[in-house]
């Protein structure tokens, strides 16, 4: 039954992960093979926003370091973006050889977790983003955002919204087209994510260059997403299946599946552009391959 | 961090059913001393309202045989209220022999369930129920009512709004003070919610006489009990460890979880009197009997 709800956006855009989040947090490495077929079903069902994988370098992220492979082999579609992560000035290399057109960097919105996934404090992380936003921009690429840890941080506790927004705010001055605030841990809750978004728009950020990523960790990215939608964000990060953890949470579930988000959107009335059997469909096909069956619960329950 | 939202009520009553909803649907019995200590644990917690089993005929519920000695071996505590589920008028002499304070009804929003569930028409239910309702009132009891398939039904589809309202609205007439809205089969998403609250309140209802019963079949629960809480609900129910599913919908998952519940209103600042670190515990040594890990993402994560 759809049945909208008072003050929610019409459309959604949903910003796919899978293939890179998800599948880099697998402990086993995916074939070129299978990633590449997996790409193609979820662009199959609908989604236009795929990113596919990273350059990160292989020794932190052995389990995407077929990226350059991949995207060769990927017949990447028309009207299908097919964003990449990418770390560094070497990455930008690799992905401009690749032909990539969206790259996303990856910015910690805490001191410490600057410190241990960047080697950097909080301040040299623009640093050293900017040369690699300015380059890329100058040939022509959008770059994206993730502003990690944004809600609550392992080691630091919760997170000032206004630290948040102030970060945010230096990477859309930089030349990022959006960012993604990350519930990296999956702590946050929907009054804490309407905070969130209220102090990035008290910084002078409109709402459309806001996209949310909540894990499920605590069961909260649904509600979560919700609040953010009743703000007035319109993309949401998820993941096919519900791959993906986090390696600094302790809990098996990650991600907020993509067929969970799509199941209320449909219920909602809001336009979103996949096929949910579809989607259903590739993320059985992809945890047969796994050898586990999806942590999401449309899943589970569609996939009889 | 609690960071409250607009428009949320300050406190919440959480009414657990892991007892009965979630152990009427195990496949094994589980011993009766194993109950008891369950619901003395869940108690111990700080939860205020356990529906503790049920006095529906053995041959249909085996799982819940053990209702009279249940009660008798349970110490029931001051302050703590057991209500307990009872179909019929035997239902009623047994659990005033047991000298319960608080009954639930089991009422039907659609036609096919109420024949199905109860071999009863939709209006023929309340003639069944009517002389329950009466003699339990008479006797100084409370009677709650649950009203499900409030959402959707696996035969009929979609249920309309206002046919749930006038189901609510007729049990309310008869006595029940308070009525849940049980989307049995989890299909429901936030908006609506909010319509059938929206349907209950426009047939006259006072919003404090709902109370929300979502299943987590589709993910869907804590995303649609948020949207109940912004109508105003007060009563939520949960199971602790997300015990339960349903057998009408093919899916391993079941009740909200507890848990995952009480993250929710911790985050978002609303009073609830539990303890969640006791019921993470409760839950992870509940699911150490049943041999099986618990679906509630909190529990996972926190148990490690």
């Amino acid at each position: 039954m759809h049945v909208p709800a008072e003050g929610l956006p019409e459309r959604v855009t949903i910003y796919e992960v899978g293939a890179r989040d998800g599948l880099q947090n697998e402990k086993n490495v995916v074939p070129v093979e299978v990633k590449v077929e997996f790409l193609d079903r979820l662009a199959g069902a609908g989604l236009a926003v795929l990113e596919a994988t990273s350059f990160v370098h292989p020794k932190w992220v052995p389990q995407l370091a077929d990226a350059a492979d991949l995207l060769d082999r990927l017949d990447r579609r028309d009207g299908v973006d097919y964003p990449v992560l990418v770390p560094n000035e070497r990455g930008l290399d690799r992905a401009l050889d690749a032909g990539v057109q969206h790259i996303a960097i990856f910015a910690s919105a805490t001191e410490t977790f600057a410190r241990k996934n960047l080697n950097r404090t909080l301040d040299e992380q623009f640093a050293m983003f900017s040369p690699v936003v300015k380059r890329a921009r100058g040939e022509g690429l959008r770059v994206r955002a993730y502003v990690s840890m944004a809600f609550g941080d392992p080691w630091e506790g919760a997170v000032a919204p206004a630290q948040v927004a102030a970060v945010g705010r230096r990477l859309i001055d930089m030349g990022c087209w959006q960012f993604s605030l990350g519930d990296t841990i999956g702590t946050g809750t929907p009054g804490h994510a309407e905070a969130v978004i209220d102090a990035c728009v008290a910084a002078g950020l409109p709402v459309d260059v806001l996209a949310v990523h909540f894990h499920d960790t605590y069961g909260q990215a649904l509600a979560n997403t919700l609040a953010a939608l009743r703000r007035g964000v319109t993309t949401v990060d998820a993941s096919a299946g519900g791959l993906g953890g986090c390696p600094y949470a302790e809990s098996a579930t990650g991600n907020l599946a993509t067929e969970d988000l799509v199941w209320m959107l449909d219920g909602l009335g809001i336009a979103h552009g996949a096929d949910l059997d579809k989607l259903v469909e590739t993320s059985t096909w992809m945890a047969e391959r796994l050898g586990r069956p999806s942590p999401s619960r449309v899943v589970r329950a569609l996939a009889g």
